[in-house]
């Protein structure tokens, strides 16, 4: 086993971070030797990873070699899978998206169509950035539901019929290259982080037909002990006696059957607004529209009872609004902060920012491609890249 | 920055948990150099942390001479202090208990009479183990509310009347020696994971007169944005229409205003059961007796049903109960139970263990004592210990 903090991995972390931009800060950061440090460098040059150029400025003697990311040695495929959407994007090693297309799926098509499509649009994307599959380090695929990790499977994905237990890398199999798949929200966390990352504990809402939670700790996606954690649509939420409703997980009374998308929907209708989606209700409440605007504040509130005590529980920096009923804004907003600011114990909440993602539409394919970059730029990848030849590189430079 | 890994403190770490038990050991499972390593282990026998002796077994070549922990190169002193009671323990540095004392206080007497107390006690137990404050290498506190851990100032505690910002190290001025304070909570639940440690994530559930949570994320104390993560006791509860408690804090319906100890006592002695303290009411729950049993049984019903909720958010690998009301056992466990299994979700329920912690009692001390150990063995103070002279060792060895 390497060193884990002076591997070839985390030197190149330090570069692409911008911790540091040359050997001897590298030495410093890393408090590994001169040599260790130039053998890894050199190394991470060969496989293209790094470059050198320019002279930083000297604190006396020869003034240092700049060192900086190649984020252009590579490209990798993010997949954001919804339950009624697909989006395909290629991005570069820093995220940087050079080409994308999505359009309506359903999920329950099951896994064969759905990713034979996925694998339509890939090469569409690559085309249009002018790359191949030879391109391709690595793949993120964000999929909405439970997945093992370790070998991209989902595991009773309670809104994708057909898909338990499907090898979703195996798909791939023409890139041979790795493939990392997660359930969406984790992915989307990851998203919000951005390239930059984070040390911070965050976590990220998504209400969209479900409502789940992505769970950042000091940076990085926490899962718990059988991977679950963050499944939040499910805790019960109190209602006036008399009210019930019946989730379809089997229980009563779940955060999602009563305040997730397809619950406002139900609502709406039943109270006779013309309404005929989710996303429709939507921007009607974000236009302002009165009726649909309470119910989105309603949802609020009723998502910010179950938050105010994870605040107390998690004590977080910051929660952001994602998913499709986010897109709502103040109205939920409102509903939430309403209920968190006056349940959560003050020293919890005094400074907690909440926050409705910035982009809620490409959290999750920046996500899944930043997912992919972490995979692929970790100790073994970057090892076996090394010892790649030159074609690794992306050829020709797409177009911005 | 030396290298984390390969740090003196990270080498120690190994050996005291068995993962290494030579240099050879250590070289190859940090990855760092014979000679970086052989210098290191140099700087700590020479500090008397480590021992060399006994040879291993030969995989070819000259047996490999064995390193061994000196867990008795020093001493640190634990204290545990509840609302009503203060226990301070001497141990060496695999927090082996040398001598404890404790006795009933009220820790409303404000900081200087508590802090001079714990002195006396101290000074007790240092006495009764034969060794001298010259032999103290660290000091770890634990008190019963939120504290700055960076400053060991307690943060407006609410149970804790004269003590907010009051600097707990201060007291133990005549040790010389780093001083650690943290609340209850946390300490007892490094206290749980046990000289060995742990790579799970556990949650800690403190019943007393109130209700707290110690994080374990991956084996550390999860602490949050402001340092007051775990604080469940304030989480809202749903009551039947009609019903309401006033918390001490303000709000209403909160967990431990309805599931502590205080609200045990005040429900008991409201339904005429003659019941003078919370102890008392858990001793006959343990023994068997009916009311005060069902009584038990419904706030563990309640606590699970707060929970439930965290099992679905935090996915822990187990649950354990302390505290004064924990130790009831059974009613309260088939309480938190009913409600935990009931309503959490089967994946990450099926293989949640919920436990009475084995020895509430001594939770505390012990985790105080491996709070100290840990931060007296953590870099820098390993580095300053290498410099000191032999003094700093525990001269006459305690009887067992």
């Amino acid at each position: 086993m390497v060193h884990p903090s002076a591997s070839a991995s985390a030197l190149l972390h330090h570069v692409r971070t911008g911790r540091a931009r040359s050997r001897a800060e590298l030495v410093a950061l890393t408090g590994a030797s001169r040599n260790t440090v130039s053998a890894r460098v050199d190394q991470l040059i060969a496989a293209n990873l790094l470059e050198e150029g320019g002279r930083g400025w000297s604190t006396g003697g020869r003034p240092p070699t700049l060192l900086r990311f190649n984020s252009r040695a590579g490209c990798v495929l993010a997949v954001d899978l919804g339950v009624t959407s697909v989006d395909v994007a290629v991005t570069d090693l820093s995220a940087e998206v050079l080409a994308t297309v999505g359009h309506p799926i359903d999920i329950a098509d099951g896994p064969r169509a759905v990713l034979a499509e996925v694998d339509r649009l890939a090469q569409q994307v690559l085309a249009e950035a002018g790359l191949t599959p030879a391109d391709v380090c690595a793949i993120g695929v964000g999929v909405p539901g439970p997945v093992e990790v370790s070998t991209g499977r989902p595991v009773h994905p309670p809104i994708m019929p057909g898909w338990h237990d499907h090898p979703i890398p195996d798909a791939f199999g023409r890139y041979g290259c790795p493939v990392f798949a997660d359930n969406d929200v984790n992915v989307m966390a990851l998203g919000e982080m951005g390239v930059a990352g984070s040390v911070e504990d965050v976590l990220v809402i998504k209400v969209g037909t479900g409502i789940g939670c992505g769970i950042i700790v000091d940076g990085q996606v926490y899962r718990g002990a059988q991977g679950s954690a963050g499944d939040i649509g499910h805790i019960s939420v109190p209602l006036p006696p008399g009210r019930s409703v019946l989730c379809r997980c089997g229980n009563e009374n779940c955060l999602e059957a009563i305040a997730g998308g397809g619950a406002l929907l139900r609502d709406a209708q039943a109270a006779g607004l013309p309404v005929t989606s989710t996303r429709e209700l939507v921007q009607l409440a974000a236009q302002g529209d009165g009726p649909t605007l309470e119910l989105v504040r309603d949802a609020g509130r009723t998502i910010g009872t179950v938050l105010a005590s994870l605040v107390n529980f998690f004590n977080p920096h910051r929660i952001v609004m994602t998913g499709g009923v986010a897109q709502a804004g103040a109205p939920l907003l409102a509903g939430i902060r309403e209920a968190v600011y006056g349940r959560s114990l003050p020293l919890a909440a005094r400074k907690l920012e909440i926050t409705v993602s910035e982009a809620p539409e490409m959290s999750g394919r920046l996500g899944a491609a930043l997912m992919a970059i972490e995979g692929y730029l970790d100790e073994d990848s970057v090892s076996s890249a090394s010892r790649l030849p030159a074609q690794a590189a992306v050829g020709p430079r797409p177009a911005r």
